[in-house]
């Protein structure tokens, strides 16, 4: 009996590249992938911010500076962190892209701006960083699951239904998915494993300590709410699962979730 | 018995708008739309193309020039509409948007400024058109179906299934399904219905004359392709819905098509 | 132009069966049918039930006992209707197949009995149905609209959500989804219109005189409830589509319902 | 920071039920769950077929003889499995159902009590195991992830299309889903985990020594088939997923696979 358990991850060093960086998903994947032996880099726009900091003291995670809705600025990214770090081999999307300003905002109010900003920061991002590591991960050998690569796409339940008040976060999700499907029946065939994963509810970040927050301030967390720490979890075991049996989508959700 | 088949929309005089204006379904949904006496108006990039031309000649179609995915432009068109026919009671977002330059590329090889001009071309031009659709419904008077307005967005089989070499076409398609949902579910409650309808086929034009075309030239054009003057029928049948009966999603497609 | 809204199906006499037969869609369908021309035929387990006696008398509708659940019972009644209308060109199954004993009970309470009898009133009676449709419609000319018959499935809101505290009626609905997918794929490349159309909404009859009821008495019915009277319209408007585009699901749902 | 990858289960001893039992999954599960400290049960038909006996000389799997399609014979299982090892925690439903006699046989053909037998031994087989395991399941202490156990169905590609030529299967995996989902949706609030685990793949069985094989003798079995061995290591990681981040569906399918 083969061992299951076992990374298979564990022949090959990985280099894991997370782009977007805050205290929730992030902070808990850089965690989670550091733990397990991989080297670690996040780009932000804001690299300079203290969870990131820590995460370099304490982890040993590279910072980078990058606005993802820049073909030049995610094109020098991956430069940047192949030299640094080596070819990734699992690339995580782990930006939102709301845009404050139309959030809740029926179709008839919202700016049109703000909109077309949403649509660059969410799905456009997640294009040219999907580009960049489709590209790069071509030429990675195989590793003992048969992969050359992960790239997974943190995405919402917006992904899933189009929520009234929020057209432009619809479009920006359901956008997600379609260039997440379209890259997975490209890629798959060639050896990258590409995965698509909404979190169907709040999230309440897990921090070092393993205590509990919410960007609310005074929101009471719990399992009522997504843990961050689980959700790279499951990142980690998509990176790990054989190319026999791939995934393409793990919607994740809270039990008390209303569906 | 009432008779269901009697147009209730023959009480209020419609002005239909159909944004996009080519040889196949825009041009089919002119004809029906002024056959059955609605005033139309047809908006494109280019209003002067014979096709558009011989539509005013031969149905007293209203030609418009506007770069659907500019905010000012559509702007403009709405007010020069409102000012020329009346309020829209109808409205036909037609933009395919696709970008020939990344027809067919994979993910690694397209280029991303095309990338982005498919997402404004398509998702975006969709949202500034059903943005002005809403805020002038709101203010029109309900119909015998109860209605204060159609909005329906053309779609396309990408908007079902993200398929491999067209990353940037699938982020439009579903980032436009998207929109039409977050818009149903928002807009409907106030008496305006809004579709989407998927076309999953290719489609043959039917010519003024009755003949079957197809934009390339020999391609042989039977029932095998989607007709759009039925297409055109589908679309009059969603704007005459009583509202105690609302379809929102209408895929289409040819008897013989694989799906 | 070609003439869009004239009826494709004059050329041939129609025969309607409607399987299933009570004061809602049934009823609305048998009017509706009859008053296009169709020769209409209703079969259900009690046929005298003083409904579809006024259908027999007002619109010459023809009445037939048959348990849909069972084989020889289905084959029995198609044999009727041949001998006695012609051999159907448009079949609706029109039965909910709920079991009143396991309504909202929850999955460890509801009795297995009823669970499997749910199945069979409604899912199995479909395939039984549908198999007698198929047999005879591939035998039919085609009519003006390339169509050789039309099967229609009516379903419920189960079928697109599994509801707790309804896991018989969930499974059910669903079966009956896949049965109309699985023969829509088999069955259109034949010439016949598979369709599957969901009510996502409590239904208010209309009654011959066009006034509104429900089955619990004092419920107030408006168009806040799905009006059987459209949803007879949206089936013979798919019986007429013409095979160039072809729908296979509508989800029909009043202006207000939440979805 | 919390140790994600330790088995919460670790403080309870779990014990599993496998519902139908051949060489593919249910014995990959079987291993696997002995494997990680479980007390394990496999139900079939024919508890004596030499692959099952071997499971318990191997791994102290024990044997039951069950038709999981008959209700007094579910409820007996049940009871047995609790007297000999206790309430289970992880209940696995890996029935297939299909009846050989109507594979690939078209709708006018397909024999009417095949049809009903594969909803039986499929969709209602469900219904009963799922059932029983729900009664008990409420009555389990929670474990460290926060759950009173995890009942698992294995799906088919059929669940998320109905192809042609299979009408009864395709009725029989969409019923099964539709089970999940509202089995899912009522019982996550109460701590019981429910998933739905489609296998859109032909499965190549793995055997004790680690060889691969197939039914069909002859067939290379490669990791172009869904390896059962990986599909066991998903259902425990379903199994052991904290309750603030439970997938209720995870589609598996080979890296090669057209969908």
């Amino acid at each position: 009996m083969k061992d299951v358990s076992k990374s298979a991850g564990q022949t090959i060093r990985d280099v894991a590249l997370i782009v977007g960086g805050g205290p929730g998903i992030s902070s808990s994947c850089a965690r989670l992938f550091a733990h397990n032996g991989m080297r670690v880099a996040v780009a932000a726009r804001d690299p300079d911010k203290s969870v990131l900091q820590k995460l370099e003291q304490t982890h040993g995670v590279r910072r980078y500076s990058c606005d993802a809705s820049e073909p030049a600025a995610v094109d020098l990214l991956f430069q940047n962190v192949v030299r640094d770090l080596g070819a990734p081999t699992l690339v995580v999307h782990n930006i939102d892209g709301r845009v404050a300003g139309i959030f809740r905002k029926g179709i008839a109010e919202a700016d049109p701006s703000m909109a077309l900003d949403t649509l660059r920061n969410s799905a456009f991002s997640a294009f040219l960083v999907g580009q960049q590591a489709a590209r790069l991960m071509r030429e990675n050998e195989r590793n003992a699951n048969g992969a050359k690569g992960t790239i997974i796409f943190t995405n919402a339940s917006a992904a899933l239904k189009g929520f009234p008040l929020s057209g432009a976060f619809a479009m920006a999700c359901h956008a997600k998915s379609g260039l997440a499907q379209s890259m997975a029946r490209e890629l798959m065939p060639e050896g990258i494993h590409v995965a698509n994963v909404p979190i169907d509810a709040a999230i309440g970040w897990t921090q070092e300590d393993g205590t509990r927050a919410h960007r609310l301030a005074g929101t009471t967390v719990d399992d009522n709410m997504a843990d961050p720490d689980y959700i790279a979890q499951t990142y980690l075991q998509l990176h790990r699962q054989h190319r026999s049996t791939w995934a393409f989508e793990i919607v994740l959700r809270p039990w008390v979730e209303k569906w």
